[in-house]
């Protein structure tokens, strides 16, 4: 099985992101579950505005969203600006939004049989706005979201030092809902694996 | 199977209510497939403002809530006012939440292996933050969100008829949702009857 | 001039409340400024559910409407469930929201010529959420927004102590937003009072 | 008098932007009264993400910034994705916000005594949630925000055409709300002309 992270940070992955420090809490478990976790930090990529599969001019994008084809459990982490996602993370909404009218063989939306988590890590306020916006693109497109698969570090309201610097790790209700989100996220997964979403009711003609 | 429809309208049942209409889409499905659907206009209740499981004083949602804890599958309805859910689904959902702290026998909050869904109507715009406001608490709070499970109607920008008077019934979209809401809550609700939510690192101890 | 607080927590005003604690700094500079200040605890009252001015059946709505109607600068106060404002703040707005067809001399909404704040106190995220939630429908329906008005506290991510208890009045940043919404309240109140917004494209009729 | 419309179409302005159309009916108003009005379609610029004034390697957002400096009126328009405002729109919200800490001659946000609105397209439902956003985040960085300074145009819930082919401009509730957008946003900028906001409890120091 295969979980592929999306980290909209607005930084490269030149430098270090906070979000990417609370996702190895749940990457911790994915591995000692046998699962792969590979980590895309999508501003190291040139990916166009736009709502078609391929922008063309060259638009990074395809790359991306194959390892979202082939990933069974994709987890969107973001920063916060102004108490919402990052714009990045918009884009990417955007983008595999533009995807959902894929189908797989059984003519689901390609989405179904996929599972989606969010981290979100800000200095302060905003976190379950970002991650009600995430998880339900997710659902609406045709993902599934498992129960408490939302994890987040926020510090308290006002200026403040970010999850690394604030020594976010130390707070056991964000990494404690990091792990929880990974055991959730695998269950759902192999489930589906054993057992796909039916074609009844669901399909796109 | 049980599915218990959850309508906060701000009228009680002595009113037509829109959300209803567009719910019985979803309903007819339940019953083809032999879940019972209850229909709960809450509205008809006097549910106290609080976070705790009985709030006393004539509080009636423990009426409500062991309704919720005898369903599988749960559709909460909302009406729209200022493109948000209403104050009784607002209320509805702080109760809600002031019983997540409730275990079934393996120690996991009591809403796993509980399945929800959301229907909306309005005569205008907000059904998707609506939406969005209430699968996130679904998710947040223990319950699975399978895919496609928010169910809208809403008219053209601007004042304008609500489902029933302009014919919602004749929205392809509006309706054809309705049904595949429907399906995969079944769906859902049939695989946790099966395989449970194994309690893995998702306990609340 | 008068300000007027509605505070939407879900307790009675038997009990304390931590949004009223914050709501104290703002206060005192409506005091040294010569505005009077009232506040009403919304949940004292029997407010019903519905859109219109009076609901009848002893709603209380009409008692508060009045004072709305008296007040210069309107301040909603409201407690975080689940990162979201309160379900009797929910109800408020859809009250105002009833009485936005009702127009002053000039045919305007009469909440033109009145100004909006918020104040917001949580254990912890959710803020901006409920601050954008309010805001925005205080513009929608005919009150003026003045630049930062939206006032909070919460604490770092997870369960934890509220306000009063976390000694949140040490926190410079939610004291400081205090008073400079409550500078910019009575600047744009005054604003007003000297020169009327006047009845141009903007009357209902 | 300079208002600045800030168009966050995902296109660039080789294409035709339906939220471009709404924004005319505000546009005629600006110069029956007027006022200069000048659209930046945002797409055909090479934005860098990132909170500082200046991101370097051939970021052309201080072009537009610089604009923005010189408006006394700003208007976002975004059109509408899953519900939600254009990565565009975030993008250029996130802009905004990193300008913030700029002061003006008294102390005060760079944005003080400017005013904002919204302008929003979408084939169907979203609206007022990405009005809800893009207000809030004027407020919250020194923007007035007037009564009524909302305006959007989407079809019934579904799949559908947009504002042009859909004929919008002949949606009355559309057309008018742009109008009073326009109407009150310069009445409250010839205000701040006449009587800028006192540096009173509201300087950045």
């Amino acid at each position: 099985m295969k979980a592929l992270f999306l980290n909209c940070s607005l930084k490269d992955s030149n430098e270090t992101s906070n979000t990417d420090a609370l996702y190895k809490e749940a990457e911790t478990i994915f591995h000692e579950e046998g699962v792969e976790s590979e980590t895309v930090r999508v501003a190291d990529y040139n990916i166009a505005y736009g709502i078609s599969e391929d922008e063309g001019k060259g638009d990074e994008w395809p790359i991306i969203f194959d390892k979202v084809k082939a990933a069974d459990i994709v987890v969107l982490g973001t920063p916060l600006w102004l108490g919402e996602k990052s714009s990045v993370a918009t884009l990417v909404i955007e983008r595999l939004y533009g995807g959902s009218g894929i189908t797989n063989e059984k003519g689901q939306s390609i989405y179904y049989n996929k599972v989606g988590g969010v981290v979100i890590t800000g200095n302060e306020d905003g976190a379950k706005n970002a991650a009600r916006s995430v998880l339900y693109a997710f659902s609406h497109i045709g993902f599934t979201v498992p129960p408490n698969v939302d994890t987040y570090w926020v510090g308290e309201a006002g200026p403040g030092e970010s999850y690394i610097k604030a020594e976010g790790q130390k707070n056991d209700f964000s990494v404690g809902h990091a792990k929880t989100m990974a055991h959730n996220l695998i269950h759902f997964a192999q489930m589906f694996r054993n057992n796909p979403i039916p074609a009844k009711g669901n399909t796109m003609e």
